[in-house]
């Protein structure tokens, strides 16, 4: 008999994955996180985002797609054991997944790499983040800072 | 200016996201999961997956997901504040993402609401779990148990 007889065969939707690294570090007790702004990418430009982000690719993990995008606009090595996953939020009317993870050990110095997609690149103490950070990314850093996993951003 | 002049567009790998709900009971202090033998489906057949699952829609919280199904396929309700994220894993070849809650409150009794694709409806002592388990799933519970909530399953 035919195994496949009777198998049920249905359309999927499908979302598009948004993985971020989030480079963490800390100065005179104070903790702090490096942020970029956006340019030129059609989502969001003009507003901070996170340290570094991209897309999924098939046959990627997250965690080599959160450190190959570190490395191509940070130009820092992250080993996947120093990076941690923290969040995993949604983009519900967009279709996105979105997968946050932790870094606080790095190879390099964090430097703009693609300085067609990103016009600025600070670090910022987490109490004072600054007002024109993206507003979802706001609130996933705090649910991370209250150790938080998993919300609705 | 056009404000999307400069605007780089690219195409986006896609994923399909399957959510699962874990239905989970404490019985004379022993925890027991409940678990279903899948049939006609195309994928897994003749082994052990989760209480209930599926695949998110376009417009669907993660929760919402996992809800419907656990009242699709099990016939029960369970409200979303019941419900846990437990653990986010990925099927890296096949481009999947696979996000689990649990749960141990629910309205109803379970029962198979859909016999083309179940076979059985079972509840296993989380120390017993059946040999005929999808291993991955296996593994996830384990970590779960163990308090972890990422890995690559």
């Amino acid at each position: 008999m035919d195994k496949t007889e009777g198998v049920i065969f249905k359309e999927r939707d499908e979302m598009k994955v948004a993985v971020f690294m989030i480079l963490l570090r800390e100065v005179e007790e104070r903790l702090e996180v490096l942020l970029q702004e956006r340019q030129n990418t059609g989502y969001k430009d003009g507003l901070f985002d996170f340290s570094a982000s991209g897309h999924l690719k098939i046959g990627e993990s997250y965690k080599q797609c959160a450190v190959r995008e570190a490395a191509e606009e940070l130009g820092v090595t992250i080993k996947e054991e120093d990076a941690d996953f923290a969040f995993l939020g949604q983009g519900v009317e967009e279709g996105y997944v979105r997968i946050f993870f932790i870094t606080t050990v790095w190879e390099g110095e964090p430097r703009i790499m693609e300085p067609e997609k990103c016009a600025k690149l600070e670090w910022f103490s987490v109490d004072e983040l600054p007002e024109d950070m993206i507003e979802n990314y706001r609130k996933v850093l705090e649910e991370i800072l209250r150790g938080e996993n998993f919300g609705p951003f």
